[in-house]
C-alpha cells in the first residue's frame, strides 16, 4: 500500500500560484520515496493574474483548480471534499499563491487570514498527528493556522518574514537553501526551497530531504 | 564555461502548451549535467486554451511567451531573437503545445507546417551540426522541419503517429518509456517521455538519459 500524500496547490506559476519547479519536484520525490500524490486545490479564483514574462498584472481571473490541474495533468481534488483521515500526510509547495490564494499573508502579514477549507484540512491533519511539509513561503500559512501551538518552522533567513511568523505564535529557525527544520512534536517539516535556493540542483536537494522526512514520519 | 542549451517551450500545460513535468525535469537535468538552460518561446498566442481540470476549451487567448515564463520563473527569450551560433544544443520538451503551437501536426498530421521562426532556429542548429533533443511528441516537429534529411527518431510505438513521421521523411524506431533513440549522423536524440511513461520516475529516467546524451554530443 502506497502512502497517500496530499499536495495542496494554489495555481500554476510562482507569481500568482504554486511555484512550478517546487511542485513538480515534490511530486517526483513522493514517487521516488514510495508514496502516492493526491493533488488538491481550493475551488476558488486566484487573487490575481500576473504576466510572468513582463511582471505586470494581467486582466481576467483564473480558477485555482483549473490552473493547478496543469501541474497535475488532469483533474484535481477540490479541497473541501478531502477528508484528513484519507491522507497519510500533507505537503504544501511554495510560490506566491500560498500567501495570495491559500491565505493573504502577502498583503497582510501577521494580520492575515487563511482560506477556510484549506485551514480546516491543515488543522484536521494536525489533530490526527499526521505530518505536514511546507516549502518556501508556505510555512507562513502553517503559522497562521497552527501558530497558536508554537510550531517550529523555517522560511530561510529573511528577518522581516521570520518576525511575522513569530508574531503568529510560531518559532522561526534559520536554515540554508537545502536545509530542513523538523518539528518532531508537531510533525511539521519545512524547507526554504526557492526562498533561498539559487538553482534547481539546490532546490532538488532540499525538496528531496523534506519529502523523505515527511514520508518517514507518515 | 557552461554549455548553453536552448529549451523551446510552447506554453505551460500538457493540453495546450509545454508538458510541465517534462519541461522542469529537462531544466533540472541540464543543470545536473553541467549545462545552462536558455528558455526560448515564439512570441505568438497559443492555438487554444484548455481548462486542464475539466478538459473543455476555455474562452480567451494566452501568449506563449507569458505562459512559458511561468515555467521559466521570469522573462523568456523570443525565438526570433535567438541566433543558433549562441547555443550549443537545443531541446524541445513535449506537450500538445509542440504540435498545436510550434507546428500544427495535431490537426494536420503529415500535411502540417511549422512556425517559421521555430523552424528557422531548428534548421540553423542542424546546419551547424549541433545536437537537438526532442521529447514526447516533439519529434513530430523535428520530422516536419528536418524529415527531408531522413532523420531517425522515436515517439514511442504508436503506429499512426509513427506512420505520419515516416510520411514526412523521417525514420521511426520504437522505444520504451525511458529509452532514447540517438541519430549520431544528424545529432538528434529523442525519447518517448509521456508518450509512454506511466509515472514521474519513468519520465525522469528517460529525460535524464536524453539530456545527458545531448550534453555529451554538444
Amino acid at each position: 500500500m502506497f502512502k497517500k500524500i496530499g499536495v495542496i496547490l494554489s495555481g500554476c506559476g510562482v507569481y500568482d500560484g504554486s511555484e512550478i519547479h517546487e511542485s513538480v519536484l515534490t511530486l517526483l520525490a513522493i514517487e521516488q520515496h514510495g508514496g502516492e500524490a493526491v493533488i488538491i486545490a481550493p475551488d476558488i479564483n486566484q487573487a490575481k493574474v500576473v504576466d510572468h514574462h513582463t511582471g505586470a498584472l494581467q486582466p481576467g481571473s483564473r480558477s485555482i483548480l483549473s490552473e493547478a490541474a496543469r501541474i497535475a495533468r488532469g483533474p484535481v481534488l477540490p479541497i473541501d471534499r478531502v477528508k484528513a483521515q484519507d491522507l497519510d500526510a500533507l505537503i504544501i509547495p511554495g510560490g506566491f499563491g500560498s500567501v495570495l490564494n491559500l491565505c493573504d499573508f502577502a498583503g497582510k502579514g501577521a494580520e492575515c487570514s487563511a482560506d477556510a477549507a484549506t485551514a480546516k484540512l491543515i488543522r484536521d491533519i494536525h489533530t490526527l498527528r499526521r505530518p505536514i511539509g511546507g516549502l518556501c513561503i508556505s510555512p507562513a500559512l502553517l503559522a497562521r493556522v497552527l501558530g497558536e501551538h508554537g510550531i517550529r518552522i523555517t522560511i530561510g533567513d529573511d528577518p522581516g518574514t521570520a518576525a511575522a511568523l513569530e508574531a503568529m505564535g510560531a518559532h522561526h529557525e534559520n536554515a540554508v537553501a537545502d536545509g530542513i527544520v523538523v518539528d518532531e512534536r508537531h510533525q511539521i517539516v519545512s524547507c526554504p526551497a526557492y526562498m533561498k535556493a539559487k538553482n534547481l540542483v539546490e532546490l532538488w536537494s532540499g525538496v528531496n530531504k523534506l519529502v523523505g522526512k515527511v514520508l518517514e514520519l507518515a
